[in-house]
């Protein structure tokens, strides 16, 4: 872990700054496998799992009996884990629906309103690997549920002997989850960005994946489905003091610094002799580690700021915008009234980020590399669109007709206008 | 217009499917703009804009003085319009504001609450040509201002004389835009996105424009920078039957096949008697307007569906999922409720589309092109992002910490597993 040093924002920015992703020259690859998947349907998509996955199951759909089977597969303890982490989701993500439509009478005679409705049909990409993220099913499928989408369809690369991990299908049977396809990468993403004859098109792709995923994402999104939000490597950001426990300051960085090698760690603490001890507890609590290689090198290129006090650590927090915060300091709870820019803050020595991760009930799909600035994480608005409805009484278009008209004659819009005059005579 | 004959959904949605947009050929050319404006700042945007606009003003950004003079130039009459329309717009969108942070306590001892905050740094496009879009500053503004963004940055391509027309600028002094810029095409993205040595960087860039803007803003929204939604041409749908007022109808179709040659308008009614009535009224109307040559042309691309009855027509639409949708029936209350896919829908005889255009108070930038089908149209969420927050107590911890470290572990995240462990001991 390097410390920076600073004179000002700008220098800040500066050396804190991610490096940049490198996708441009898969972009032709991944190009090439949407078309193919655009044009050859299912049996594209066939000859593209064999060629990359190196084997092809021959049924592309997971059947019912499969999903059963796997539900034997999971152990209890687990099965009461993943039922306890939906409960606190659920609860939470029910809690940011709109109660009630707000209709507004702006103008005597014009009620406006807005109403939320479900994505009919969503996408959601799970990524294979030896670690199986289970977890990414909860936070994707529970809001999707909760929202009213009546189709959702999970695609999660098959494995070598051609089925999905149990406990992937287990959390896809238990969410209601329409339909599981043994399909990953590119080709995963063009199946439901145009459908084939197995896979229903959907509206909307969410979830992580690799720079193949990331990129085909990307691509469909320029033309005509919506996605989650742009991927980059995972991040946190932990505020520390005096008063800090090391060893919670020091787990914490570590939990992300697990992720990859491109994991992005920074530490804002307003003491010199605290920022030692949490390094020091941390390379102690790195060699504990099973992955101890890839959290050992991406909590090499992690960056530590001794700020001057708390208020300048969120300030200086606020312009790096990290995907997850953890303040760990006793004005915890004053100090994240200061937050403008992250994606899920985690408020005192207890709130570690790996509760948002799993189970206290908030999304762990989160804006990274500054998204912040501008995107949410994962919500309700996710899931939904809003529509927006007005009637206008005769009294109504009386009132603003005329107003109307002047502005579309000034836009030289006359048939604009027109269908006002039409109506007021 | 002509009539789609259809057996079932498929052959609807082949019939009425939207041309596809060519942009793929102008990407290179944007490409290099980006590259150019993002390298050489302000220089090269003024070399650009001497290129692609003939003449480049002097100073960028408008001054006090110009926006003053241009507010004695608005005539009266159209300031009353817009104060009238901004009244209406402010009340509408401060109605969606989140009214109260709602904490839930998802277990004992976890509490998880949401805050939206504004985005700090937001890009406005307007548009130049003859017909000034002064509406949009309005439809724009607004809700930035109301969203407490800090920076609102309007970009608009100078005149031949130099300067941006007077009611644009007029709007934007009236609503609080922090900087006006005299900029034009796919360099005004580019400066909005990358930031120069006058331009600020925005986090968030909105707003319609030319086959150059929208490429521009694809392509800034693929690195980092986020935009409203994807644009296309402007579309309606009219929802008609036996008791629908044919001049009424007629009037909203043309008003939307004057917008552009490539407009794109359907009428759905369940009788072939009344749309012959629709279509000969319209054609009447046609020969009386300014833009008739306009008007005429995207009118003959435009089709009619003649449906067994309206909850048909809804169906149908959903299916179509258009930008704008007018229900012109009698149980147009009741039919609006079966809406699933349209951007902003008018309800009844006297809800006109042109009046959410102007000033009947909801937001007129909406998705075009069925992207209805999983996005919202601009509202208040779009100038603002979602933070959650979570406070955990000690006795939090313990009720889900071992269901923390159970799926950490089974993710084979054992770091992630430490964090909750360190905090149970």
């Amino acid at each position: 872990m390097f410390t920076i040093q600073y004179t000002n924002d700008a220098e800040f920015l500066e050396k804190s700054k991610r490096p940049a992703s490198q996708v441009q020259e898969i972009e032709p690859i991944v190009k090439s496998v949407l078309e193919q998947v655009k044009a050859g349907g299912d049996k594209a998509v066939k000859e593209l799992t064999l060629k990359f996955d190196k084997s092809c199951p021959e049924n592309l759909l997971t059947t019912q009996d499969e999903l059963d089977q796997a539900e034997n597969e999971v152990p209890d303890e687990l099965k009461k884990s993943i039922l306890l982490a939906k409960d606190n989701i659920e609860k939470f993500h029910k809690s940011q629906l709109q109660k009630e439509v707000t209709k507004v009478e702006t103008s005597k005679g014009i009620v406006c309103w807005q109403k939320a409705v479900g994505i009919e049909k969503v996408g959601i990409y799970i990524p294979g690997g030896s670690a199986p993220l289970f977890s990414t099913v909860l936070m994707l499928a529970i809001p999707a549920k909760l929202a009213g989408c009546k189709e959702i369809v999970l695609c999660s690369p098959p494995r070598s002997g051609g089925s999905i991990n149990s406990v992937v299908l287990y959390c896809a049977k238990l969410l209601g989850v329409t339909k599981v396809f043994k399909i990953g990468g590119a080709q995963a993403i063009a199946a439901m960005a145009y459908g084939t004859e197995t896979v229903p098109k959907v509206s909307k792709i969410f979830g992580p994946g690799n720079r193949f995923v990331t990129v085909a994402k990307q691509l469909v999104n320029s033309s005509e489905t919506a996605i989650d939000m742009p991927a980059g490597p995972s991040e946190l950001a932990v505020i520390a003091d005096e008063k800090t426990n090391p060893v919670y300051a020091a787990a914490d960085l570590l939990s992300q610094c697990e992720h990859g090698l491109d994991s992005q760690v920074g530490l804002f603490v307003d003491s010199e002799s605290k920022k030692d001890e949490i390094i020091k507890e941390a390379l102690r609590q790195l060699d504990l580690l099973p992955r101890k290689d890839i959290a050992a090198k991406s909590f090499e290129n992690s960056f530590a700021v001794v700020t001057k006090n708390n208020h300048e650590s969120v300030r200086l927090t606020n312009l790096w915008a990290p995907e997850h915060l953890v303040i760990n300091t006793v004005d915890a709870i004053q100090l994240a009234e200061e937050v403008v820019n992250a994606g899920s803050v985690f408020i005192g020595e207890y709130a570690c980020e790996s509760a948002g991760d799993y189970a206290s009930g908030t999304n762990h799909t989160l804006p990274t590399c500054s998204a912040a600035k501008a995107y949410s994480g994962l919500n309700m608005d996710s899931f939904m669109k809003k529509i927006t409805f007005q009637t206008i009484s005769q009294e109504g278009i009386r009132t603003i007709g005329p107003a109307i008209e002047t502005m579309a004659a000034a836009e030289q819009l006359d048939a604009h206008k027109n269908a006002v005059t039409v109506r007021l005579k």
